[in-house]
């Protein structure tokens, strides 16, 4: 099978369509296609390598004509869907946060544990978009001198949370900019020149469950349980684009000489580094690319040995649909795409 | 003297308008006042209590008519003027860094460090307006347990640039919104819809001139020279005031309980933290607001015993003009404003 038959699930939404744009990119092969979405966008007609695609339901025999479907729905809506895929010979990778933190379930960044995506049941996931930057500009150093303790303060953009919030953005900045009363739907509080130190609902312990994702997937993904995190998810009124402040402990010290040598030229990081000419990364920058991006490295002046850093990463891709495609071409390398059909599962 | 003769210097400013409002709400007693700005503002009429009053250009002559100078402008002018006015006779409290570092020149939140005031020689100066947010959140613990380490991960307003930044901002904003191309001037790159790892310029460290004085100015307002501090300020697309994300860690443990007590009925901090309400402090709330907000008390996930928090205030009320006006009412009740006239200095 070199040629699999794909469904996105999800395709009208925002990382639905950078999915599609990502398959096309990429040179994925594609041999068949097929386009799900929920009930008021079915019918609607999308272009892929110059073919138009209508959207339908996704429904267990779409599914069953499928061999691997991409999904980026609601984590409610995944916990129907991907099971019913599975059920009909599908691989899912899944981007919602329904099954990241499964055993029987894995949860990959590819330049990271590529090899996790062997053991896969049926479901793989990717990680959440905050998650993702950090573990890529970590791993470079971790897997030779393991992270001890990761402070991070997040940036993120609306596009997180879907077109609607990058369309009440708008619709809020002019209604800002002329005076006039600012409706807020998407976020509790108006997001326009304004930050929302919530991303997601709140949990006993006082964090946010966008947090405590950063702590679980980051321990997940290097497959190492004992890391300390802790994060302050923040909303920022940005299109496109996390941003990340992290301070960072390792079990020996590391010099910014070190860690530059280290990310130099891993797969998917850029270092953007060049204080003097006012260059480091940023979300206007990062956006359309698939790239994590580092920067402002340097010693963390609270520890000796420590860094701080800076990174930013395109949450729709590295953050979504690449890392979600860059594990399904890791499946087909590997052959593991139809290892797990589990007819009736 | 109850009623000093009152100089403000950078009166058509950002601050200076806003020291205005404040010596208005809060009743301190003006036995005369002067507006000065630079060349291109001389001859702009500005009301005060009523009283339209001439803006002027800031001479010894000047200085020599008043008792007080509020200085607010930038750390060059500063330089020039803040001599001219002591020499003259004025007690000057100054908005800028020039001075702050100066061991001669107390550096004072006045909630904080209010006797500190009495050991002026002439000048004194108000912290950077990312510094005194995070001392005002952090005294209330630290004044009986010692904070030892902290990271700060800031959301700086563009106000605290000035009232140019504000109006590129604006003007950004539209831009980008209706596609047209996006002009910068104030900052290396545009605002709009980014956030900038960078306020003012890098030093070798690769830290920030904003991020040293953080650290510095924290050490000498707290009489804390071993406090270890790591900033990473970054400039938001925010109006109106400054957030920060802190995580500290204290000699002792501290329970979020433990810290809420300290904090509550604080002068001049308010407590704003109930997740199951979305409550916690933003920077739309804060703006036009005096006190200093905190929210999101909790645990450190990432070191027992420590604190993550979050902070906000309006940078240009306490994180400067209240704080200055604060200061000279601090100067009035120990009877400490004319003490250092030094004629000639």
């Amino acid at each position: 099978m070199s040629e699999p038959r794909v469904a996105i699930v999800g395709a009208t939404g925002a990382v639905g369509q950078v999915a599609l744009q990502v398959l096309e990119e990429r040179n994925f092969p594609v041999g068949g296609l097929r386009l799900c979405a929920s009930e008021r966008s079915v019918g609607q007609r999308i272009s892929f390598r110059g073919r138009d695609y209508e959207v339908e339901l996704a429904t267990p025999q779409l599914f069953a004509e499928c061999d691997l479907a991409l999904i980026s729905v609601s984590a409610a809506v995944s916990r129907d869907l991907a099971p019913m895929a599975v059920a009909q010979g599908c691989v899912v990778i899944d981007d919602s946060s329904a099954f990241r933190m499964q055993p029987n379930v894995p949860l990959v960044v590819p330049e990271v544990n590529a090899a996790d995506v062997e053991a896969h049941e049926g479901i793989l996931s990717i990680p959440n978009c905050s998650t993702t930057p950090m573990v890529m500009a970590l791993w470079p150093i971790h897997r030779s001198n393991p992270a001890r303790r990761i402070v991070a303060d997040t940036y993120q953009s609306v596009s997180g949370t879907g077109k609607a919030a990058v369309a009440e953005l708008r619709a809020q900045s002019t209604q800002a900019l002329e005076g006039q009363r600012v409706f807020a739907e998407q976020y509790p509080h108006q997001i326009a020149f304004n930050v929302i130190p919530q991303v997601e609902g709140f949990l006993d312990d006082g964090y946010t469950n966008e947090e405590r994702k950063m702590r679980e997937e980051t321990r997940k993904i290097m497959h190492a349980p004992a890391i300390a995190i802790s994060a302050t998810c923040v909303r920022v009124p940005v299109m496109v684009s996390h941003s990340e402040a992290l301070h960072v402990e390792f079990e020996r010290p590391v010099s910014p000489q070190d860690a530059r040598a280290l990310m130099d030229g891993f797969p998917g990081l850029t270092i953007v580094d060049d204080p003097a000419a006012s260059a480091y990364p940023m979300p206007i920058d990062a956006q359309g690319r698939d790239e994590v991006y580092v920067g402002r490295i340097r010693e963390d002046s609270s520890r000796s040995g420590a860094l701080a850093m800076w990174v930013v990463s395109d949450n729709l891709r590295k953050g979504a649909a690449t890392n979600a495609v860059q594990i399904a071409e890791e499946l087909l390398r590997r052959g593991a795409l139809l290892r797990s059909v589990a007819h009736g599962a």
